[in-house]
């Protein structure tokens, strides 16, 4: 697998505690978690402040470094940010580009090489060259967010329709198919190419919608959400994890059922505490455990009954 | 079955159209929806505008009508209401109580003998009368609103005291507990008595806490949402009359999260068309076909991966 997006030091605050400085990244909560599943490398620029600390997370889960690319007298992608009592509600207070602005997706020959690819949350164009160089990826998935719908929308549509799978939050889903419907938005963005759609809905869980139909997971039933930042793409990690996982067989609706529920039980631990923390010393034995939870608390058997008129 | 709650005229605006005077309230839509599994009486005040034609539509379903008191000189309760693009978002316009204001319940024998008892969204310490008056009920539940949490709390954890299952949209289980978590604020409802709580979602489903455990199942998937005025009260009429439906029997969490099942299906059709029009004329065969159709896209067959760590 691959995955290109931001590598990123970030400062969370929300009402139950706060971090100054932690590790965080799409590129990084992707790859934790996906690490669970498969080889992972990951694209994206740090500055000279990236230090040995940041890389030994990564390396303890196996995560391939090698296309990070160290820039001299740089500084890392910074985001400020504060959750109010509503979880769902964030503000950004700071972003701080630094060597994001200039950064040119340079892959290496491995990286080309992934049979799966995730393109995270960074401008579409940078998206699409990075998904050229990926000639032979067999499943590639993009996330997205309301800054490119509202100026880059062409690139992103551009973008979507070299793609398998969209992963959007649905509030983006609707903003970007102006569509206020979830079942129709997702029809359109599959008539653009894609032939999965995954409507991420934070704290409710995720809906996504095959040629074989529509499929809808409530998110995992937690007591304690400390710090929200991350889980989206944590999710995606579990989601397209499982799918590099089978290479063989058929991606079918089936399969994607389940991925979908390994991309619950991974953003559900991610949110339990800040940034990185959990997923860095989350064992398989807990994943396996979740998944089977979620479908326990999910699953009921229908028994038909006799109804009046 | 009884149900005691509003019966009323709405003027509904939405994006897709609006309707000056058509029959609603809450009692009215849990009646319908719930006239499907047993026998209902509806319990409440309407005034002498309230006609043939809506007696008509409750008596085509078989609804008891015997215990609507009409109010000589009286005017039925009425509500005003519109809706933005994003239908969760709901704006009151206006509420003229009339009938309503002076409202003491009296039940007939029959509505007293009930088995499941419904208290629809009204003054807490009307709830907590008819709930005395009904003392053989094998369950009853109870709904509420922002209104009765702010101006009679007090009053309001008296009545859920003394019910077995409470339903409230997530919002207001949150606001009444003053617990953010849902799962915590769940539990804390059930310390003072109930064993049953739904947290309704809106579009994105209900999830139920019991003495088993937590069960959450998303929305049905609709193309075309036209009104959501009542889908709660359906929601409620499917899953109480479910649970009617079972006089024998253990009441016990797999039964309820199948009449879960039952209520997320009426809930879809009522918000498929404006206030009662689309329950009134549903069938028995429509409402089996969602719910298999809701386990379809609700489950997944977990199988076991081989996870890295």
């Amino acid at each position: 697998m691959t995955v290109v997006g931001s590598i990123a030091f970030d400062a969370v605050k929300t009402p139950f505690g706060s971090r100054d400085r932690m590790l965080g990244g799409s590129a990084v909560h992707f790859a934790l978690a996906a690490s669970f599943f498969d080889d992972v490398h990951v694209v994206g620029p740090v500055g000279e402040d990236f230090g040995p600390d940041e890389y030994a997370v990564l390396e303890a889960r196996g995560v391939g470094t090698g296309d990070i690319e160290r820039v001299s007298g740089g500084q890392t992608f910074f985001w400020r940010g504060e959750y109010g009592w509503d979880l769902n509600d964030r503000e950004t207070l700071e972003t701080q580009l630094n060597v994001f602005a200039e950064f040119e997706p340079k892959l290496s020959d491995a990286s080309r090489a992934a049979d799966v690819l995730f393109l995270a949350n960074i401008q579409p164009e940078l998206q699409r060259e990075v998904r050229a160089q990926c000639g032979s990826a067999r499943f590639v998935a993009l996330d997205s967010m309301n800054l490119w719908i509202e100026t880059a929308r062409d690139s992103l549509v551009e973008a979507i329709s070299e793609v398998d799978c969209v992963l959007l939050n649905d509030a983006e889903l609707r903003q970007l198919t102006r569509e206020p419907n979830f079942v129709r938005a997702a029809r359109s963005v599959c008539e653009w190419g894609p032939r999965v759609v995954v409507a991420k809905q934070g704290e409710y869980g995720a809906s996504m919608l095959t040629e074989e139909g529509f499929f809808a997971l409530p998110a995992f039933p937690l007591e304690t959400v400390i710090d929200p930042t991350g889980a989206g793409d944590s999710f995606a990690g579990g989601l397209l994890g499982y799918i590099a996982a089978h290479r063989d067989g058929e991606l079918d609706h089936a399969l994607l059922t389940r991925a979908m529920a390994y991309g619950t039980a991974l953003a559900s631990f991610n949110v339990e505490e800040f940034g990185v923390e959990r997923v860095a010393r989350l064992t398989s034995e807990q994943i396996s455990e979740r998944v089977a939870e979620l479908q326990r608390i999910t699953h009921f058997v229908e028994k038909p009954i006799a109804l009046r008129g």
